[in-house]
């Protein structure tokens, strides 16, 4: 583990890394806010299509939300870097900046794109361990709300508190979706479920907390990439307590996410000190 | 003038803009955050060296400060784009990105580098005609906190008040500056001075309200190129007030802008509601 970079921020310091992950086996960046040198509990948090580790970090104005509290933030960055994949580069939306959180299972990504394991062994175990983090919670934007939502649901002993916005809240009817699960899972369409917020819920999987989602209602991805309403109904049906916010004139950018992101911090900090 | 892009942030819209300018004689684009229709002031910043009108807007946090307020915030764009100038795009302290805050005076240069004019004249116009903002103020980072210091100094009736972050506040007397100077206004040190804040204060400009400047005190350019204590020594000569704060421990960085802004912007806003 290197430090690559540390900038002090409203008391705390924002920081760059990067290691060696045994999971994806590359070299993998991510970076934290620290407020102060004493931890207790880290927020992670999952970007979306095309973001590094550094979008949220510099855009979204964490800092000033989390400055005089225990509360860290992590943020890994969104797919391994470095290699030279089939296709791995040709698009926004399948392999570099792309890796929706999934373990794949096609050849030659089988082997490095393992993201939701690198999220919740490598990241969790270097909040846990390298900065004394006792107490984790998930969040996200768009794909990284995705990946809030799966990783969450799936290990809700691990995340205190989900939360996401605009997530891609029922992939295999979406077409990112569809295009990601096939590159990264092959054909069969049983194995995206499992990485289906939606399917999830509909499989039986729950977290003991409400979900908290925000979504504005001017997003041009809303209505055929994001589909939110499929996730409530799910929550709906299986008793999954759901609070969906829907915010008017409110597009899917870091605007957004900075606008609402104050109350989600909230949100995460209550059950983080629960 | 196009509207380029609008985002709604804290119920208010980030917008990026382009237009025509008379005074460059290119396109110029500029962003705003308007926290609600109705404007009573703007607040002008002038952004750094290698900066786009994106930079401010995307990474401050200001948008969360203005919100609820009827202070707008515009930010223009470092230099003319789109030409192809003898040197314009071959370093990142001079052409291109690095217009200075100068009217330049030197061949090919003189015809388009305008940015004083630029920014007193074009974006000044634009907030109180285009927006129907009736009070303006200045500040600035670094070659933006220069340019806030000496258009501040210099019309003193058009800005209600001058805040900087790390300020080039000597640039007669620094590296960036002579660079940018030889290059825009030619071997006539006596034409420098009036592009120099420290020079112009020893000059006899002042302004009528106490200069707010923050200066992180591991800013690795305070010593060589912001030379702040020289600026001080010209106000506590020429009986300007003006506080300056030196910040343990923050460097030259956005992470050093966002802490102290809310400062910042609480200072403007006393003085443009006044």
């Amino acid at each position: 583990m290197q430090k690559l970079k540390s900038h002090k921020s409203f008391e705390g310091t924002t920081e760059f890394w990067e290691h060696e992950s045994r999971t994806t086996k590359t070299k993998m960046k991510f970076s934290v806010y620290l407020p102060q040198k004493s931890i207790e509990s880290c927020i992670v948090w999952l970007s979306g299509l095309t973001c590094t580790d550094e979008n949220f970090i510099t855009k979204s104005g964490v800092q000033a939300l989390l400055a005089g509290t225990k509360t860290m933030i992590i943020c890994p960055d969104t797919s391994p870097r470095g290699l030279n994949l089939p296709g791995e580069h040709e698009s926004y939306d399948f392999g570099s900046g792309a890796g929706f959180y999934v373990d794949a299972t096609t050849p030659g990504y089988a082997d490095h794109y393992r993201m939701a394991s690198y999220v919740s062994r490598d990241i969790c175990d270097m909040a846990r361990q390298h900065f004394a983090a006792k107490r984790l919670s998930i969040m996200g934007h768009s794909m990284g709300g995705h990946g809030a939502l799966t990783l969450g649901l799936k290990n809700p002993q691990t995340f205190a508190a989900i939360s996401a916005f605009a997530p891609i809240a029922h992939p295999i009817s979406a077409p990112w979706g569809q295009k990601a699960f096939q590159g990264y899972l092959g054909s069969d369409q049983n194995a995206w479920k499992d990485y289906d917020a939606t399917e999830l819920l509909r499989a039986g999987r729950r977290h003991p907390r409400p979900i908290l989602i925000d979504q504005g209602k001017d997003d041009e991805y809303f209505a055929q990439q994001l589909r939110p309403n499929d996730f409530l109904e799910a929550c709906h049906a299986g008793d999954q307590a759901c609070d969906l916010r829907l915010r008017e004139g409110y597009d899917h950018s870091y605007y957004f996410i900075a606008t609402f992101l104050k109350e989600h911090i909230r949100f995460h900090l209550d059950a983080l000190q629960a």
